[in-house]
């Protein structure tokens, strides 16, 4: 399978659009700036869409869900059989991302890209596997160069979809029973820092447990030390089959123009991929939700990016982009529906 | 007029179903506490409406503008005819607060509870005004007895209004240029405080204008102090019209057991006055954006509150609790609809 697609460039924004949503924000009815964070993110949006009138009504979620072998080493608090069941509950519409997708009218597609359950035997799964979980990355690579170019194209074909279906904004979610430790691995390697720094409770482990989960993770890097020679490579080698598709749709979103709503930790280890592979994607990225990890800080400077909110969220499964979507919602309304200074005949600041 | 009705108590939250809310938490299928801040807003929730499906469907936002007679000191960087311009502009539909509401299905009333604009000619302003504007305190008490009665009664008949047409929330904005004046002198009092610690740019002043503008709230302060012995003399003193409209709904809601989403520093400033005349009035509160103004982190230390975002957005009309609702309401939502372990079949965490 090729991985040629990954070399085709991102759109460029609109920079004409851009200042001209700069210039409308000034004209607005309000101080100018009292807006914060809603003005930068309408104005964003107008550039990728390309309109003063930005709207993102029609969204997509894609949670990808995997298995990893690294769950042998113990490094979760919960069983590995939770992947399969968790991936039933999406299906099923009674998960957290699945009340939210209702919630805020976003359509919800769960993408099984390499789980050891029977998931071709549940209602409403899109199953596209790259494997059957990866190997333990504690003793061997990941995946094969096979599974790794598999896994991004099941990305990209999610972000395909997205955009038959007409989605202007795209969410990436994930599940997988130690992918925090994955997630971790990549973040280390691509950082170059140990995972002492790096790793945290993921979905509940104590001190103990983070402790040793960071010293496996830190015997792991230095087992594939000489084979870390490239972002693709170390996704293959510590990586999960779910952080490669989120970073094939990332970078498969910015080739077609659009818009990301990146969520926590593990999706923005996905997003710092992207960007190493594809520096131009970073246009196209929002970020969702602060993670309480302690790696989060370190991808965000890399990533020289701000989450919109901190409400202290550590689930995946894109839930904290989804509970951010409102804020991106409603920057885009108010950047086209208010009123002008010269509209409503309001005075502006004083001299 | 009468201010007898500050004396009775908020409604008392359902402590059965504040236990019977936690308990449900712990069954959702996700790692206990991965919701973060949502879980304690949906137990809460729970607890406010006496339900395990709570629903904030149908959402009040009132504003409450005046005029003040402390901005004859030059303290905005608004010229004061911006007031009635923008109530205008809120009728019209124009101003950010309008497209927030449109936006997120709900109500929005404007009440002129004082400006010294000629809104009655205006079309969909509730004209209900305690004084034309209040008298400048850097030389006087800012309002009579009568007015702050009236001002404290406006918001009380905002609150019957929003109950007879069954909101299930209440949101309170304020516009009034100089206002944010006003709230800082009014916090000063209640933190004991000067106004230099307290006071920032409100909607754009200059360094220069900011420590001008604390001399002149500290002279104002040291005018009065004998005269603020509790909180409705500071209110009476310091205040605005909006600010007790504002102070008075708060405790109009905790009275009727209607949940109450705070806004930025001015409406904050008015909560810790609706908590220091009634302390219960806090079990109804929810606090929505952070304020920059450097008073608002000693105003959430005297509430005990965090607030759900910060968007460095500094603009008041209730427009920073209004990008906050979506969060409360996503939270109620995952709250009642999500899937329990058992219903799902998924394993929980391991001993």
């Amino acid at each position: 399978m090729s991985m040629q697609w990954l070399e085709t460039p991102a759109q460029p924004i609109d920079q004409a659009m851009l200042a001209a949503a700069l210039a409308r924000q000034g004209q607005l009815t309000k101080p100018p700036g009292s807006l914060g964070c809603l003005e930068e993110i309408a104005v964003r949006l107008a550039a990728m869409q390309g309109t003063q009138q930005p709207s993102l009504e029609r969204v997509r979620i894609t949670v990808f869900a995997a298995d990893h072998g690294i769950a042998d080493e113990g490094v979760s608090a919960f069983p590995q059989a939770v992947t399969g069941q968790m991936i039933a509950n999406f299906a099923h519409g009674g998960a957290a991302i699945s009340v939210l997708a209702r919630n805020l009218g976003a359509s919800l597609e769960v993408v099984d890209v390499g789980s050891k359950a029977d998931s071709a035997a549940m209602l409403g799964v899109i199953v596209n596997k790259a494997g059957e979980g990866t190997a333990n990355f504690r003793r061997q690579p990941a995946m094969s160069e096979n599974q790794l170019a598999a896994a991004l194209q099941v990305g990209r074909d999610a972000v395909i979809q997205a955009l038959k279906d007409d989605a202007q904004l795209f969410i990436g979610g994930e599940m997988g029973i130690a992918n925090t430790s994955a997630a971790t691995a990549v973040a280390c390697a691509l950082l170059e820092r140990s995972a002492h720094d790096i790793a945290g409770p993921g979905t509940g482990l104590d001190a103990t447990g983070v402790s040793r989960k960071a010293q496996i993770i830190d015997d792991a890097l230095a087992l594939h030390r000489p084979a870390l020679t490239s972002p693709l490579e170390i996704l293959r080698h510590v990586g999960g089959f779910e952080i490669a598709a989120l970073c094939g749709a990332y970078i498969a979103s910015a080739q077609a123009g659009l818009p990301v709503l990146v969520d926590g930790f593990i999706a923005s280890s996905a997003a710092l991929l992207a960007l190493r592979i594809r520096p131009d994607v970073a246009d196209w990225l929002f970020f969702g939700h602060a993670s309480a990890e302690p790696g989060y800080v370190h991808l965000m400077q890399a990533l020289d990016a701000r989450p919109l909110v901190n409400l202290d969220m550590r689930l995946g499964e894109g839930s904290g982009a989804a509970v951010a979507l409102p804020i991106l919602r409603l920057a885009a309304a108010l950047h086209g529906q208010m009123a002008t200074f010269a509209e409503a005949g309001v005075s502006a600041k004083r001299a």
